[in-house]
């Protein structure tokens, strides 16, 4: 690292956007030393109220976004904005789509935009998510967005560690039922029925609340739905307003709060234990070995499962 | 468990679909010793041809799989089918949706049908998929088909440990460029463009062209582009044929075994490694305290990590 820790910490509180994006990329990373600065940025503890921004691709998530974003700034508060990206094994990035627009709010004083990848099992970019949150609050923003491009489980797995899951769905996409699918609906404390205007958003409405009634339950509260045209900023300032008194509501539900300790607990856990193991294995050749034992029909996969795994077991047993 | 592994794998060799389902729940479920039977099922060596389906919602992907199925049964093969689902952090399944469908292909002789729901981070069900592949190749199935939901990176994961990948698509839906993302263009081998009867195909298929004009290189064979229309069944002979030279030429290509082979070793270990772990912190309460120390602020995520993995950390020294 060119920077030292130190530097960079400094810089995020006295405000430098520029020690604040490379903070996010050496924690990203998983640079040396990233667990240590994510203990001070966490004692820092200063939180922001972070919403989730869901959706079938096509339903103005973008556009939304950047206008929630515009009625915040409004009112004076920083915004800081992260756009999950489900990643290319080979480009390591969205090759098309979204990413590549321009985005307005960028400009915008206090709004801070940062696009991540979802990477496959062990790439932990998706779970690094959850450090770009505590960074960013600890920057000062005072609202953070994650926004993600499409409904895949990876994305659905870093938007439910939002405070407030909204699910933007529109009309025109076809069936409505089948564009929802079942696990959203569910992490789902908001329904936003985008692009409004357009035929046909009433009857999305009442899809919607069709299937609220079929999985309504005791335990959580009833989402609401709400509509919005985010082309022309239509019902935006509603839904701003509705978010926050969620939000404050929100930071109060305790069981809620443990839920996410545990959840967050279990991702840093599971992403350590498997990024050790194979920095281990990929140094010690024992992985290019046991491939090779594979290959020619030496070992199967499971006896060198065994075999590499023993020590850990008779550890924990 | 009820029934020993003697008794399933006996089973399992004398064809009983009753043993097969039972096997594959037992190993789903990680029952204790699922390693060792795995290992007898991999040791007798048993291969079948492995096809993943995948594409947006709405693509007519269960339908096509059934039309390939027929037309394969025709043709003498046995054949099964894994359903990828999203899973749902509530239901542990899909809540509506194409699984609640019947499928005619069930009751076809020598089909088999299994749905499997794509769990979270540590749920393992996802990577389970190669086991349940294995079990049905030695159980005797010539060819096996995981058809995707969705595209989610879970769905994308579990297929494209396939022999061969085919991305299905439709005219329709939108920007055909925004649906078929990065990342999943990149696995397909086979593109169809399902509902060819549709107006819009011909753009559809325009359109993955230049895709592929513009992905292309010299590392991988352009991958081609079918139609079919899934509803009457035209084009689903050529695509078998197609699919079927595809695989007797995959089988030899040792570059993709390795690859292959060392991503299911990753994934064992990995997967392995985090239940090992995540069961002693269960049962030994000290997640349960962390979580605790966690919401009272006595301690943050992070330090907890460093604490918990200490030992293991330093046994991989």
């Amino acid at each position: 690292m060119a920077e030292s820790w130190d530097d960079l910490i400094a810089g995020l509180k006295q405000g430098s956007v520029r020690s604040l994006a490379r903070m996010i990329t050496a924690v990203e990373n998983r640079a040396s030393g990233w667990m240590e600065a994510m203990k001070r940025v966490h004692s820092d503890g200063r939180k922001a109220g972070v919403i989730g921004v869901t959706g079938p691709p096509g339903s103005g998530k973008s556009s939304l976004t950047d206008k929630i974003t515009w009625e915040l700034v409004q009112a004076g508060r920083s915004v800081g904005i992260i756009a999950v990206d489900p990643s290319s094994p080979y480009s390591g990035g969205a090759l098309l789509g979204d990413r590549v627009r321009m985005r307005d709010v960028s400009i915008l004083p206090g709004v801070f935009v940062r696009s991540m990848a979802t990477r496959g099992a062990l790439g932990g970019l998706t779970w690094a998510a959850h450090d770009v949150v505590k960074i960013m609050a600890a920057f000062g923003k005072d609202v953070i967005l994650i926004e993600t491009v499409g409904v895949g489980q990876d994305e659905i797995e870093v938007v439910k560690t939002a405070d407030l899951v909204m699910l933007v769905c529109v009309p025109g996409q076809g069936d409505a039922i089948q564009a929802i699918k079942a696990g959203v609906m569910e992490i789902a404390d908001l329904f936003v029925v985008n692009k409004a205007d357009l035929d046909g958003a009433d009857r999305v409405v009442a899809d919607v609340e069709a299937m609220l009634d079929l999985c309504s339950n005791s335990v959580r509260a009833r989402p609401p739905v709400l509509k919005t045209a985010a082309c022309t900023g239509g019902g935006v300032p509603e839904l701003v307003a509705a978010v926050q008194s969620m939000l404050e509501l929100r930071s109060e539900d305790r069981s809620r709060r443990k839920v996410r300790a545990k959840e967050e607990l279990v991702r840093l856990l599971s992403t350590e234990i498997a990024r050790l193991v194979h920095e281990k294995w990929n140094q010690d050749g024992s992985m290019a070995s046991a491939v090779e034992d594979i290959l020619s029909s030496r070992k199967d996969p499971y006896s060198i499962t065994q075999e590499m795994l023993a020590p850990v077991a008779a550890y924990l047993k």
